[in-house]
């Protein structure tokens, strides 16, 4: 039941949800005091939980009584989104659509630029090879500057990557790689320094939990992250709680961004509240400092002006509008950036995945059988109704989840064509498209894995050392 | 005239001078363009001048035409002020009476306990001597929390001291001194560690200065303070933007500090607004941390539960009712406190000294002959207007700036009481009373100077530096 409710829900708004789960409560109350049978009040019980359920999944949060979820964010500097617009900000992604976010709308309103083919052109020539399929496929779609860092590259200026996570949990899934897949590749192919932010006091600012906690997620995710295969003398990997308190540099650029940023653009940016701790509202100054290859003395001997480039999910990109708002006030270079698409649930394209649910993902520790139950389970097709219809009229390979992570993570561009002909034309069925997808994803899951059980906490403990990189300044 | 001129202007509220200014510059363009005189216009402009300079001096910042000054700020949580009330918070001090601030009602304002004698009894007890001119003079007059440190001191529990300063220019006034000569005297006969913060980020934050200038006045300062006698074994002096870089114990004691307080309420204690700066916002959590002692590992050996003894002037009272909200809900003990008066400044006791006004107060860097200058021309009189009167009516001790000074740095009690009483008699003139503030001031500064001195760069980075210090944790 709960299943088939949660489909229903979907469709409602945290604040509808949060009156579902209101009303419910008080038909609870009125069951129990008007005496009902047990059977009808444990019937209510159990719709009042699975509610409450979708309201968590939903909203990040548990239900609390007479505490209406935060107002939906507003995006572009205050201004709110018009009803058919996505959502999209550091802690909420949402779309009607099961395409998923429209991100062309995203680019003129975030003020960003598309990545077209004459770009993808000029990074093939001046890497001197076929760039990333993610550039290829449309993956990073959009960027900031990204010419200016290529005028730097071809100029034989320096530049550094920066990228990072919110260590939320233990368990990462195969859509926590995109950054850091496209991020090695970068950083193969120009040859630069990268530091990459665990923000593990966001973590504990956000979330019910401990310091320790998201110190000792923070270093559990730093293997997921290495096992990537980051060249350890080209990559530092820093917590924050751990390097805030081992690098002056690093606390006098966060002061500086907090100096140049008022309450009322964070508030306008991120949709913070009088409620919301002083904790949160002066956090995005932490995460806008690493643009500044200050920051980092020990790598860039203490040079000031060395460009930033940052590989990123779209929904990151609050923080960095802000950053580069900030940059020429503080005398910094603006930081140029690269956005991806958002990584789709398993489930379907309306909402990014939540490391929360199990199910909404394949998860880096997934055995080869978990991954092909859960994909043929919940993999959404795009698939017709019965095997005549499908190979009558074909499949929908734009709202087909097996065929999209495909685009992920299946390299071969001229398979994947056929694929996807296969597909539209209703040549291949939704069983077969799936099991291509396992066969994609076991041994990528596998080797990862047997990469990981590699990283040794020494291992950790070197990349997260502030130190020299292989590179002189 | 500018001088009459202020003393007029004294009773008006920063917004009242706001506007006095605000109209007398459209006099100003309103004389110019009637082609007025050039005599006419240049006394209006001079008038103008002196509004300004009136409006700095209250204010604390320069006039900005369409920038009134900030809103009040609003004490005990959110409650305005009454009208007859003083204005104290950590940026302002303001009083209508000639006799200071009214510390009496302040108590029950900001609800902390008076230091009565049978407190100064039971110090006397614990230590073995007689306590402080400080304590006996009623300067230390409020505490919260002191019986507690008293237990644990007869129970052989270990406490440290932690007090500060904002280091926002090169020059301390004798006032500045207040609390470290009384943290100077607590140390020696508590025999405890003590921790000194220089809060070079927040005058960063407030003030229109570069970090570097902050951080080159805090290692000045630190000169100062290291002058009064600190214990170099005993002591630990930093700089919040060296520090922070330096100990992750002290980030994360400020991100759980941050975690449990909201915007709703620092805009209710310290009064800031949506415009604020978020540096500003979070920045109380930074004077908070020191007050836990693991945000000393190197002091306390990781130790979280040592108990933390603050004094300081009244006017920050306010972090520390935040730091003690907060405390239990982290884990920690809450600080307690002592609170001293305010120093007046020469020109009398309505307001708290500006070290921006060299006529204000007595400079550590002031000549023999500079003091007796300040003294002679500034220093507000509670004599008559005549000697005939004097000696018939005697003089007024309670507002009496001269008299005021001494019983800060007089040590002698007999003195000090024949003084009172001669003056209040009519035996002792003004300019007697003067003779007497000059010889105690003058001797006492120069002592200072020489003290001072001997303070290397190098001394200064030894108690700047993060170290174990004579104590077992």
């Amino acid at each position: 039941m709960a299943d088939s409710l949660n489909c229903d829900l979907k469709s409602l708004s945290p604040l509808q949800l949060f009156e579902r789960v209101t009303e419910q409560g008080e038909k609870v109350r009125a069951l129990k005091a008007g005496k009902a049978t047990k059977d009808e009040i444990d019937a209510a019980v159990r719709m009042l939980l699975s509610l409450k359920l979708s309201y968590k999944t939903t909203t990040g949060q548990d239900y609390q009584a007479g505490l209406p979820p935060k107002d939906l964010v507003l995006i572009n500097n205050g201004t709110a989104k018009e009803e058919d617009e996505d959502l999209v900000d550091p802690w909420n992604v949402q779309t009607s659509n099961a395409k998923g976010v429209d991100y062309d709308k995203l680019i003129v309103r975030f003020g960003s630029s598309k990545i077209d083919t004459d770009l993808i052109n000029r990074i093939e020539r001046a890497i001197g090879q076929k760039p990333h399929h993610f550039l290829r496929r449309g993956i990073f779609f959009s960027h900031r500057d990204m010419d200016q860092v290529l005028d730097a590259y071809e100029n034989k200026k320096p530049f550094y990557l920066y990228t990072g996570r919110g260590p939320s949990s233990q368990a990462m899934h195969v859509g926590h790689l995109i950054p850091f897949l496209f991020t090695k590749w970068l950083q193969e192919v120009f040859d630069v320094p990268l530091v990459i932010q665990l923000t593990d006091d966001e973590k504990y600012l956000w979330k019910d939990m401990t310091i320790e906690k998201a110190y000792e997620y923070a270093r559990e995710n730093a293997k997921d992250i290495i096992a990537c295969g980051f060249d350890i003398n080209k990559t530092f990997i820093f917590s924050d709680l751990d390097y805030l308190g081992t690098s002056a540099g690093f606390y006098k650029n966060i002061v500086k961004v907090q100096k140049h940023v008022t309450f009322n653009q964070v508030k306008g940016i991120f949709g913070f509240t009088d409620s919301d701790c002083i904790g949160k509202i002066s956090f995005p100054a932490i995460q806008a400092a690493p643009s500044f290859s200050s920051s980092f003395p020990q790598i860039f001997n203490g040079k000031e002006n060395i460009q930033c480039l940052i590989p990123c999910a779209i929904d990151q990109d609050p923080y960095f509008r802000m950053t580069r708002d900030v940059a020429p006030r503080i005398g910094q270079p603006k930081p140029a950036l690269l956005h991806s698409v958002f990584f789709p649930a398993l489930q379907g394209a309306q909402t990014k995945m939540s490391a929360s649910d199990p199910n909404s993902s394949i998860f880096l520790t997934d055995t080869p059988k978990q991954i092909k139950t859960k994909i043929n389970k919940h993999a959404f097709s795009g698939g017709r109704d019965t095997i005549e219809e499908h190979r009558k009229y074909g499949g929908n390979c734009d709202v087909d989840v097996s065929f999209m992570y495909l685009t992920f993570f299946l390299e071969d561009d001229d398979r994947l064509e056929q694929l996807k002909q296969a597909y539209t034309s209703g040549e291949l069925l939704t069983g077969e498209l799936k099991k291509v997808l396992i066969e994609t994803m076991q041994p990528l899951v596998a080797a990862h894995q047997e990469r990981r059980k590699q990283v040794t906490d020494e291992i950790v403990k070197q990349f997260m050392t502030p130190r020299k990189l292989a590179f002189e300044f």
